[in-house]
């Protein structure tokens, strides 16, 4: 098997960490490979937060139930769309998605472990003021990123043919 | 640099085939990608069809300004949601980009080329018209795939301090 379609087929979504820090180029380099993720008209709509000092991070806690993974994560890396930057509602919703899966994907290939957080939206409003971000700023996700504690996860996808509507 | 950040940095949107047929194997190892790309809930509310007869594949030639891409594309897969397994707009929407952008790096690390095209969502109610389907799977891209014609294509990216908007 080659090592995307590997990668591709073998990133699970880790919510435990060690406490081992993540080295900060590594964060770059998995922002990078997010914003080479395709976008319509390339209007690259994403922006990125990088949360590494525990005190600003410790202000995500209350903003989602996952809080434990909020806790021992070592970065967060909140993914926002910038609404002057946007041309199409879900054309832009799904370029932040295959961003985001360039970022997974990455953090995978480096040996790291990652999750999309995504109940944390409710709290959108939030988690820009805990930044002081300005308005044009929508929180489309949160990455917590660490050192893997496990990776023992299993996961499931649906068979082919169940996804299959057409053929010919 | 890894193998799996090299075709994140490396793949292009590839619009110029050879006539060469893509073996009907690889258009499902794409879509197998596909699957594995994370969802909220894990509700994978993707759905795919395949469109490889020539006849087919011409009546997506009036429904876009990319009819070139559309005649020289081996294979094209157009990609729904199903209406009737979303749970949250913007996260379903987000998880198709990352299934379509799963798809798309498959195809570069088979050596293949595709593009993602998001102009035919105009006639989103027309593609579904030609395949017969259901008003529940809503058209959200399609991918056109073949054997690359080129791949000396440039692309460019914002460098990171312009969409790092917080560090600390």
């Amino acid at each position: 098997m080659n090592p995307v379609i590997d990668a591709i087929h073998k990133r699970r979504s880790i919510r435990d960490f060690t406490s081992e820090p993540v080295d900060s180029h590594l964060l770059m380099d998995i922002i990078e490979a997010g914003t080479w993720a395709p976008s319509g008209l390339n209007n690259q709509p994403w922006r990125f937060a990088i949360v590494t000092n525990p005190v600003t991070k410790a202000l995500f806690e209350p903003l989602t139930r996952y809080k434990k993974v909020i806790r021992c994560a070592q970065a967060l890396i909140p993914v926002f769309v910038d609404k002057n930057a946007m041309y199409h509602e879900v054309k832009d919703h799904q370029a932040i998605g295959a961003c985001i899966q360039n970022m997974l994907l990455a953090a995978h290939s480096m040996g790291l472990g990652a999750v999309w957080l995504g109940e944390i939206l409710k709290n959108a409003a939030k988690v820009r003021e805990v930044l002081g971000l300005s308005g044009n700023l929508e929180l489309m996700a949160v990455v917590a990123i660490g050192h893997p504690a496990s990776r023992d996860q299993h996961s499931s996808r649906k068979p082919l043919d169940e996804v299959i509507v057409y053929q010919g």
